[in-house]
């Protein structure tokens, strides 16, 4: 085990004074290049790493953090992040952290740009973001630019800002991998409906469309003949839902596969439960126990996870090291791209 | 975020003395019931959880920790546990701990004896054990509670032992998820061949056992049409190896599927490759570099992987809250079983 140096231990070694290295940890007061240099120097051969929460870091400052996500319900994709949140803030425990949550409606622009709008009004050291809508998040992130608050992504990168860090998937690529897992099982000389789902004020999500990108490349490259066809749903109002479905499946009888590039996968595999739809294999996104069930039921025939915990976990502990010590890493940090089937979804819960 | 709550906190809401706390929670000396029970009790209503690492559980006992592992090469499934056997202990910092690493030879009964013995002759607060043979290590396991030295599995549980816990993949289970995934990319009208590492004073290991008998109880339910044949490798001797698959698959001509049940499928992907076998279909274990080539270069369909990292982590975490806090969990902890394919592979290092 690594042996724990103290800020006095660092002290001696750089030949400079206790309080000299405390201000270069905590990136506060002045300092001279050279004592600096001489720090920086030691802690560098010494592979010195503070550990958050241990003894030596405890703060006496209070931060307050403000986490803006989509509204969720219980199980789902968000709530997942959520935990994660919740888990890094109870690991790293020597830290008065002031958190406040604000949520919007991801199907709703406007719900988005009034949460965005009230988040501008509070006072934050730092901002924890799940995006959804491009525009509103530049704007939103030149905004704390302009205050000099620094915030972090989690789920989607959003291009032309400048976060600190993001913690998500790679949304082309994870689109790519719902490609190859549909053809795996698409039967030969079937065509593909890409689902996408009914939203207030704009089109599609940054998310959804970077995934929709990856997933048409991919039978670009791989499987030109397949005819890919446009349908939508909605999830708050399952009666319209339905009647689109009813249409778009009346209107296309060569389909016998789907993609939905949200965590939404669940209105399809139960339309096609309740209509008995075998032979249309389905692929979609996030552990959503609805979606899970329409895993177990046979009606979704593969699941891509991307760790939501793990992203909210790794956002928080970034945020904290950047808030302790000043200390900033990788900006796009990409999770893992899960692939659930029917047999591994009990033992993915970690 | 919790409020932190000392020791002398939980003595003042209980009525008892801060020294009677201190042996409450750390097992040490005698405690009368009544005030054992107070004690409880008060730590019940706070969901007090201490924190590995942090200042209130700071510990000046020395513990020495055995670690007994198969012999490994970089990069491998059993370097990643140990990695994640490191990152624990770097995590949860303010603990001594003595620890000591043997190593056997996975694939040779007598080398897995005598490193057993050679444990037994050291001394030890607790054992960690990647198991591979199953009588040698229920008679080491078996010793060890004779000298009430708790001990932890990782990668595998072994029936007739009593560990203090166990992380790791559900064997019989990963069978099943690899003969499910073999059959989605399998030909119709293909069979299937079964290879397993030469190994020496014993048939196979107690993971790939039941591995396989996952695998087989999967083909017979769904697919019993299709034939299985075993086959046999010898990943220390590549010419003997090359030798014995020429012949199976001169002998075999209907094989469109392979598995493989221990980490060594790239011994078969570099043979297809180099024979241009593109139509024989193959799923492995483990994020070895070999097996993720072979994954990329289109010779192996499916990788399955059981973080090892996390199993690591987790052993050692479980194993510091029992010397510490004398605090025992759920003994069987299965782990996620990860599927990977060409597109996820470079995404899933965390």
């Amino acid at each position: 085990m690594k042996k724990k140096y103290r800020i006095k231990d660092i002290a001696a070694l750089a030949g400079v004074s206790a309080g000299t290295v405390d201000r270069v940890i905590h990136n506060r007061g002045d300092v001279s290049a050279d004592s600096r240099q001489k720090i920086e120097k030691v802690l560098a051969e010494l592979d010195f790493t503070y550990r958050l929460g241990s003894p030596a870091v405890a703060d006496s400052r209070q931060f307050r953090l403000l986490i803006i996500l989509p509204e969720h319900s219980e199980g789902d994709y968000w709530e997942s992040i959520e935990k994660g949140i919740e888990s890094a803030v109870n690991d790293f425990g020597n830290i008065k952290l002031k958190m406040k949550f604000l949520y919007y409606n991801q199907f709703d622009l406007y719900s988005c740009r009034s949460t965005f709008n009230k988040a501008l009004s509070l006072k934050a050291d730092m901002v924890l973001i799940g995006p959804s809508f491009y525009d509103e998040t530049v704007l939103f992130a030149s905004q704390l630019f302009m205050r000099n608050i620094p915030y972090v992504f989690v789920d989607t990168f959003v291009n032309n800002t400048q976060p600190l860090a993001f913690f998500g998937p790679h949304s082309f690529q994870t689109g790519v991998v719902q490609a190859r897992l549909l053809t795996t099982v698409l039967e030969p000389g079937k065509d593909i409906a890409f689902f996408h789902s009914k939203r207030t004020g704009d089109e599609t999500s940054v998310q959804s469309l970077a995934r929709s990108y990856g997933f048409m490349s991919y039978l670009k490259d791989h499987f030109p003949q397949i005819n890919v066809f446009s349908a939508q749903f909605d999830d708050s109002d399952r009666k319209l839902s339905t009647g689109l479905l009813d249409q778009f499946f009346r209107e296309h009888t060569s389909i016998g596969g789907a993609a939905v590039f949200n965590t939404r996968a669940y209105v399809i595999s139960e339309y096609l439960k309740q209509h008995h739809l075998q032979h249309i294999k389905l692929v979609g996104y996030g552990t959503d126990k609805r979606n899970i069930d329409g895993l177990k039921d046979g009606y979704i025939s593969f699941i891509i996870s991307e760790r939501p915990e793990h992203q909210g976990y790794r956002a928080i502990k970034s945020i904290l090291e950047y808030l302790l010590y000043n200390k900033t890493g990788q900006v796009e940090n990409y999770t893992p791209i899960d692939i659930l089937i029917k047999e591994t979804a009990d033992f993915y819960a970690v």
